[in-house]
C-alpha cells in the first residue's frame, strides 16, 4: 500500500487524503534532512506530487498545508456537503426536512451574519419606516456588512441596490416576487436608486434556448418587475445581453473579475466541470459586475466606488462570496447582502419552486378559479387526517404550505398570529385554512395582473434605457 | 498490477493507457455477458471507471472508443508533441532547428493545405495582380478553404478580411508589420472590408497590466497599423474593450461560441489548466467571434452569414480551428484562413521574436544608426568563420538571418536571387550582406515612422469608429 499512493486512493475521504499528503511531506522533509541516498528522496517526491493530484481530484481543491479539507464546506456552497446537510447552490435547493432548510445551519456553512432584532432595530431607526414584514418574520433572515451600509447611510454616504432574475420563461411565479417586494421597499425607505439584471445570457447557456428567446422572456419577465412598482426614475433594468453591447464600464468589470478568479475557484464554489461549456465557466463574473457602480457610467455620472447592497434569495449568496473575494483586489468595495430565504413549493418546503412545474406554486397569470384549485388540490396540510383528530391535537404550522404562503403574503400581523393559535390549538380546519389562502393571494394576483396591463412596451424601454437616475451623489 | 489500476498509470503513454481502458472495457462486458457474481461485475466497473480518469488525467480528453490518443496530435497544438517536433502554440514557439520550424510538417500536423502553385496562379487570375512576394516566396505558405473564397469572389459573392494584433507593449517590431502588409494588399487586390482586432482584454489577462494601459497600448499599435497604409473607408480597427461595450452584435456572438466550447477543448487546444483564471478560459471566444459578420452589424448593414478570410501568423491557427469548429453548430460559414510562418529573431530562427528584448528585432521605432548596429552586432550569420573558408565554401543562406530578412523585405525578386546566388558561391561576404540589409530596413522604417507621424488622433478616432464601411454587399 505504501508503494503504489494511487491505489485505492478514491476510497479515501478528502480528511483522508489530506493526512495522507501531510505524513508524505514530513516524509519527504525527514529523508531530504537526513540526507537520504537520492532515489530515495525522489520516489518519495514522486508519491508525495502523486498524492496531492489525487488530493485535488478529490476535492476539487489544492493541497493547502494547515488547512485540511473540513474548511471546504465553508466556502464551498455544499457540493462536498454532510451527511444531513441541506444541498444549496444557484441551481439545486435539496433538503429532506419538510420544515425545510435549516436556515441557522446554512449562516455557519455560508458565514453570513443573522439577521437579529437589533439589526431589525437599527434600520427601523436609521429609515423611521416600520420594518418590512419579511424582517420582522425572518423571511430575511441572513445579511454580510448591512450594519457598514447603515453606518455609511447615518453618515450620509450613498449606497445602491443590485438585484436580479434568471428569466427561465415567461411564467413568474409569486415566489419570484419576494426579492423585487422586498428591494422595493428598500428602494422607498432609503430612497436609492437601484439596478435589476436580467440574466439572459445565462439562461441561454444553461437551457436549450436560443439567444432571441432569452432575450424576449427577459423583457417579459421585466413586465412582471416593473408591475411591483419601482419608482421608474430611480430604477435601471437590463438584459446582459443587450447592456454589454451598450455599456463602456461593464465589460471592463467583467473582465477585472474575471482575471481575478480561477477555475478551480468556480470549480469549487459552484461545482463546474472539466465538460461544462467555456460560457458556464465564466459566467460568474457577468453576476458579479454589476456590484461595482462603475459598470453604471451612466447611472452614477461616471462616480466610482458607490457601496451596492444586494437583496436575494441565499441560493445567489456563492456568486457573491466570490464576488466579496475579488473586490479588494480590483480596488472596489464589498458588495452588502440581504438574504432571504426559499419561497416553499405548494407540495411542501423540501424544495424550491419549480418555474416549469405549473402545479408547484400559484402564478402570476393564474385566474382565481385556478388559485383555488391548487390551493386546495396541491397545499401541503399540516393538519390531522381526520376532523377529530385535528380538534385534538391541532395542525402543524411548521409544515403547513398554506400558513407558509401567509406567512409571506398576509401582511396582518395580529391576523397571523391568530391563525397560528387557531390552527394549532385545533380550532381552525385545513379547509379553512386554505380558504384564508385563497382570499389572500386571489386580489394580490388579480392587482398584480392589473397594474402589469399598464406597463406598456414603451415603458419596459425607458426603465431598460441606460440613463442618469434620479439621485444626487 | 491488475487489481491496482492506479497505480503507477501515470508513467504509462497515452497510447497505453487507451489500451488499458480498452482491455477493462471488455473485461466488464465479458463479466456481464457470462452472468457474473455483481460485486465482481461492480470492482470491474470501478477499475474501469478509475482508468478512464487516468486517461483523462493524462490527455485532457475523455476516452472514446476506437479512437486511439494518436489523433490528439492532430487536433492538438502540441502540448503533447512528440520527439522532434516543433511546439507552435498562440503563446510559444520552439524548435531545435537553425533554419525554423518545419513549416511542412506543421501543415501535416494542423490538418491545413499548403499554398501551392496552383492556388497562387489563382489568385492571380481572380485579381488580375502579380501575387505578393510573401505569397511567392512562401512566407504565407498555408491556407484553410481559400480555394472556396475564391469559387465565391468569382461568383461576386463578397467576403471580408480579418486580422487582429495583441498589443502587449508600444513598441512594435518589424515582425509584426507581416500580417499587416499582406492583408494591406489583400484588401487591395480584393477590394473588401476589414476589421482590425486589438485584444487589450487579453493583454490585460495575461500580462501584469492595467485596463487603462492594455487600452492605451491598443491605441498606440492602432497607430502604427493605420501607418501600414489602410483604406480609411474600408478598415475599421477596434480595441476588446472598447468595442464589446458599443456593439449589438459582439457579445451575442462571444457567448454563442462560449455555450458550443467546452473547458476540455480549450484544455486540449490551449493547454489551460484549473489554475488559470476564468478570463483566459473564456477569451477564445472573443478572438472566434470576429470571423463572423454579424459581430458588426453597423459595418455590413446587418448582413449575416458574409465570409470571412483570416491572414494571420500560423501561432493563431489553434483559435481559428476552434472557431470553425463550432461555426456550423451556430449557423455560421466557418472562417477561411491564410497562415505565415514566423518572423525569425535577428539571434535566429530558433524561437519567434521577443517584443519584450529590443535586441531581438530592428523595431519600428529605431534610428539608421541603431538598425545598422542590430543587424551587424546580432544578425546570426550563415557566414564561414574566416574570410578564406567563406570564399571557399560559400555561405549558408537557409540559417542566414540578414538573408531571411531580406526574403520578408526586399521585393526585388531578381536581387534577391543575385544575392542568394553570390552568398552561397561564397562571392558575397557577411559583412556585403548585410550592408543590403541596413540599406532595405532603414529606408522602410524611416517612411514607416513618417507615416506614422501623419497618423493623428482624429484619424485613430476615424479607424475606430464602429460605422458603414464604403462596400455595397
Amino acid at each position: 500500500m505504501a508503494d503504489s499512493p494511487n491505489c485505492d486512493l478514491k476510497f479515501l475521504s478528502p480528511l483522508q487524503l489530506f493526512e495522507r499528503v501531510t505524513e508524505q511531506g514530513e516524509k519527504v522533509r525527514a529523508l531530504k534532512a537526513g540526507k537520504a541516498p537520492k532515489d530515495e528522496i525522489d520516489a518519495a517526491v514522486r508519491m508525495l506530487l502523486s498524492l496531492k493530484l489525487s488530493y485535488k481530484t478529490t476535492t476539487g481543491q489544492d493541497y493547502q498545508a494547515g488547512l485540511p479539507p473540513k474548511d471546504l464546506v465553508l466556502i464551498n456552497n455544499g457540493t462536498t456537503k454532510e451527511e444531513d446537510e441541506d444541498l444549496v447552490d444557484p441551481w439545486n435547493v435539496q433538503t429532506s426536512n419538510a420544515k425545510g432548510v435549516d436556515y441557522d445551519k446554512l449562516i455557519v456553512r455560508f458565514g453570513s451574519s443573522k439577521i437579529d432584532t437589533d439589526l431589525i432595530n437599527r434600520i427601523e431607526r436609521a429609515t423611521g419606516q416600520k420594518p418590512h414584514h419579511f424582517l420582522r418574520r425572518g423571511i430575511f433572515f441572513s445579511h454580510r456588512d448591512m450594519d457598514q451600509v447603515l453606518d455609511a447611510y447615518e453618515n450620509k454616504k450613498p449606497f445602491y441596490l443590485y438585484t436580479g432574475r434568471g428569466p427561465s420563461s415567461q411564467a413568474m411565479h409569486v415566489g419570484h416576487l419576494i426579492p423585487f417586494l422586498f428591494t422595493k421597499w428598500l428602494q422607498e425607505v432609503f430612497d436609492v436608486p437601484l439596478v435589476i439584471q436580467l440574466t439572459d445570457d445565462e439562461k441561454y447557456l444553461w437551457k436549450d434556448m436560443t439567444i432571441e428567446k432569452a432575450y424576449e422572456y427577459a423583457r417579459e419577465n421585466a413586465k412582471d418587475i416593473i408591475a411591483c412598482g419601482f419608482d421608474i426614475n430611480k430604477t435601471f433594468i437590463f438584459s446582459d445581453l443587450d447592456y454589454l453591447g451598450t455599456s463602456a464600464g461593464f465589460y471592463k468589470n467583467i473582465v477585472r473579475v474575471q482575471k481575478h478568479v480561477t477555475f478551480n475557484q468556480v470549480k469549487g464554489i459552484f461545482g463546474f466541470t472539466d465538460s461544462d461549456c467555456i460560457g458556464k465557466i465564466s459566467f460568474p463574473a457577468i453576476q458579479a459586475a454589476p456590484s461595482f457602480s462603475s459598470s453604471f457610467p451612466q447611472i452614477f455620472n461616471g462616480k466610482e466606488n458607490i457601496q451596492c447592497l444586494i437583496p436575494c434569495a441565499i441560493d445567489q449568496d456563492p456568486y457573491f462570496r466570490m464576488t466579496r473575494d475579488v473586490a479588494p483586489r480590483i480596488g472596489q468595495p464589498k458588495p452588502a447582502l440581504l438574504h432571504s430565504v426559499f419561497f416553499p413549493a405548494l407540495q411542501g418546503a423540501q424544495t424550491k419552486m419549480s418555474a416549469s412545474d405549473p402545479n408547484s406554486s400559484i402564478f402570476l397569470t393564474d385566474t382565481p378559479k385556478q388559485i383555488k384549485t391548487k390551493i386546495n388540490k396541491h397545499a401541503f396540510s399540516g393538519g390531522r387526517d381526520t376532523i377529530e383528530e385535528h380538534r385534538k391535537y391541532g395542525g402543524n404550522c411548521d409544515v403547513d404550505v398554506s400558513f407558509m404562503y401567509l406567512t409571506f403574503f398576509l401582511e396582518d400581523d395580529d391576523r397571523l398570529e391568530q391563525l397560528k393559535q387557531a390552527y394549532t390549538s385545533g380550532e381552525l380546519l385545513t379547509g379553512e385554512l386554505k380558504k384564508v389562502l385563497i382570499e389572500t393571494m386571489q386580489p394580490l394576483v388579480a392587482a398584480h395582473q392589473e397594474r402589469r396591463k399598464q406597463v406598456t412596451d414603451e415603458i419596459v424601454k425607458q426603465f431598460m434605457t441606460p440613463r442618469k437616475l434620479a439621485f444626487e451623489f
